[in-house]
């Protein structure tokens, strides 16, 4: 039976019987932004083409995504090719591309994947979940309003420090957020909804500047840190997001995130350089 | 007159004439490390590639570079393809073979690359440079000793804090490192010599554990926070360069790094997911 959760519809790709590596998809309507579809979305797409790749070896390590253009609403073709494989390691290019106008195919997004087999090692955190977080269920849930941007139904998110300013005042103020997150519709936690939930975050320097500039992810990487335990660990509950702010010099800005399980596991590093007009 | 310097000899490239991007070039035994070259070399070669190409548009915001396989000791073949060039914004895909013993083609390196036409906008940093850092010049010189690893002797190290164990006894600490460093042979910062210096930082899981396990960098990402006048400030002056690892888990552990000027500014933010064995 086919999922009818909306992340499912959003990422279901078809495969091409003709050439290995190539999907068909489209882009959804529930997870629409201002100008294109939720880059997390197009994020999860990338991943998931790999993923359901029949030569794929392993699980998800690494995940580059690059924006080069917003998709346009309607179908898409992604090629996901496995340019590399090891011993114990794959690596991967993906492209996606809308027909152009011309016939032509419109370059949108690049993206590269390593996929590895793991084994059990030693292992450690340096970077522990931030102390005397409220529980998630304490915390109000951010409600979206008039706002009329999908994607953010998609999520419920309940923010504990450094939300989208009460008010645009100019006011300058570090950019870090902390808030809790996960599907507003329940589903289980997997690689590609770990993707996806790497970019909820919204533009650091709105955060930091009360003053909401245009402002556009241009490249995302993601480093998971999860196996089948620990996602089937979390399941449907609740991540802790964080994110902050770096360096923001003459149009682009970076910004760090990690994701933490309730239980306080890391289970993913992210981190993005996003464009800002002024 | 072509520079004498060992990283302007290991970066040099030359164009095909008879395909737009195809550069030619060969590893350098002054960067060379235990099985292949210094990772930090092969990223500012990809770097490098973009930056030579006649289409160029702007300067590197980002970079991102998979190690596939070691490049062996020898020529290779890179390849940098403009796929999508926006009003201010360029990306770019590049890849790094070496011709395999049956005439084929072998992968070793994929990476994607930004560049962008900056434009002068509000800016700040919400990631000041660590305070209380002592003057690079009364901080003691890392020798290498007889470690024969050779791209080691290419960069001036200056560690503050968390160096490579003096003793490999197993002792658990913080995997955060802090040093001053800049090239051994003085040489103006530019953007490749930054990309390089991003992947100075040994292995976060020798100093977590005090133990040489064998670790090898799969993907590094970089942001440049700097245009012209930021890396001429620097000129042959130090960077102070701070690495630490964020999760160890079953073969991989990410790495944060960042590099700032002696006066304070962040010039590049660096992560990168490195392979571990045990």
């Amino acid at each position: 039976m086919t999922s009818t959760h909306p992340f499912d519809k959003a990422l279901a790709l078809q495969h091409s019987d003709l050439r290995a590596g190539h999907f068909t998809g489209a882009t959804s309507a529930d997870y629409w932004n201002m100008v294109g579809p939720f880059g997390g979305t197009t994020a999860a797409i990338a991943l998931q083409s790999v993923l359901q790749h029949p030569d794929l070896l392993g699980t998800p390590i690494a995940l580059t995504v690059n924006f080069a253009a917003a998709l346009e609403a309607g179908p898409f073709d992604v090629q996901a090719t496995a340019v590399r494989t090891n011993r114990s390691t794959q690596h991967w290019t993906v492209q996606i591309t809308q027909p152009g106008t011309d016939g032509t195919a419109n370059m949108t997004t690049t993206a590269t994947v390593v996929t590895a087999a793991r084994r059990e090692t030693w292992g450690q955190s340096d970077l522990p979940m931030p102390a005397d977080m409220p529980r998630p269920e304490s915390v109000e849930r951010f409600s979206i309003g008039p706002a009329g941007v999908a994607w953010l139904e998609q999520y419920e998110m309940r923010p504990v420090s450094g939300f989208i300013p009460a008010e645009w005042d100019g006011s300058e103020q570090h950019s870090e957020s902390l808030y809790w997150v996960r599907e507003a519709e329940p589903r289980p936690l997997d690689f590609a909804s770990l993707a996806a939930m790497s970019d909820v975050f919204f533009p650091r320097v709105w955060l930091r500047r009360a003053k909401r500039v245009p402002a556009g992810t241009v490249s995302i990487t993601t480093y998971f840190h999860a196996d089948a335990a620990q996602l089937a660990e979390v399941g449907t509950g609740y991540l802790l997001g964080r994110a902050a702010g770096q360096q923001f010099f003459n149009g682009f800005f970076d910004q760090a995130a990690q994701l933490w399980s309730q239980n306080g596991v890391l289970l993913a590093t992210s981190n993005q350089i996003v464009y800002y007009k002024e």
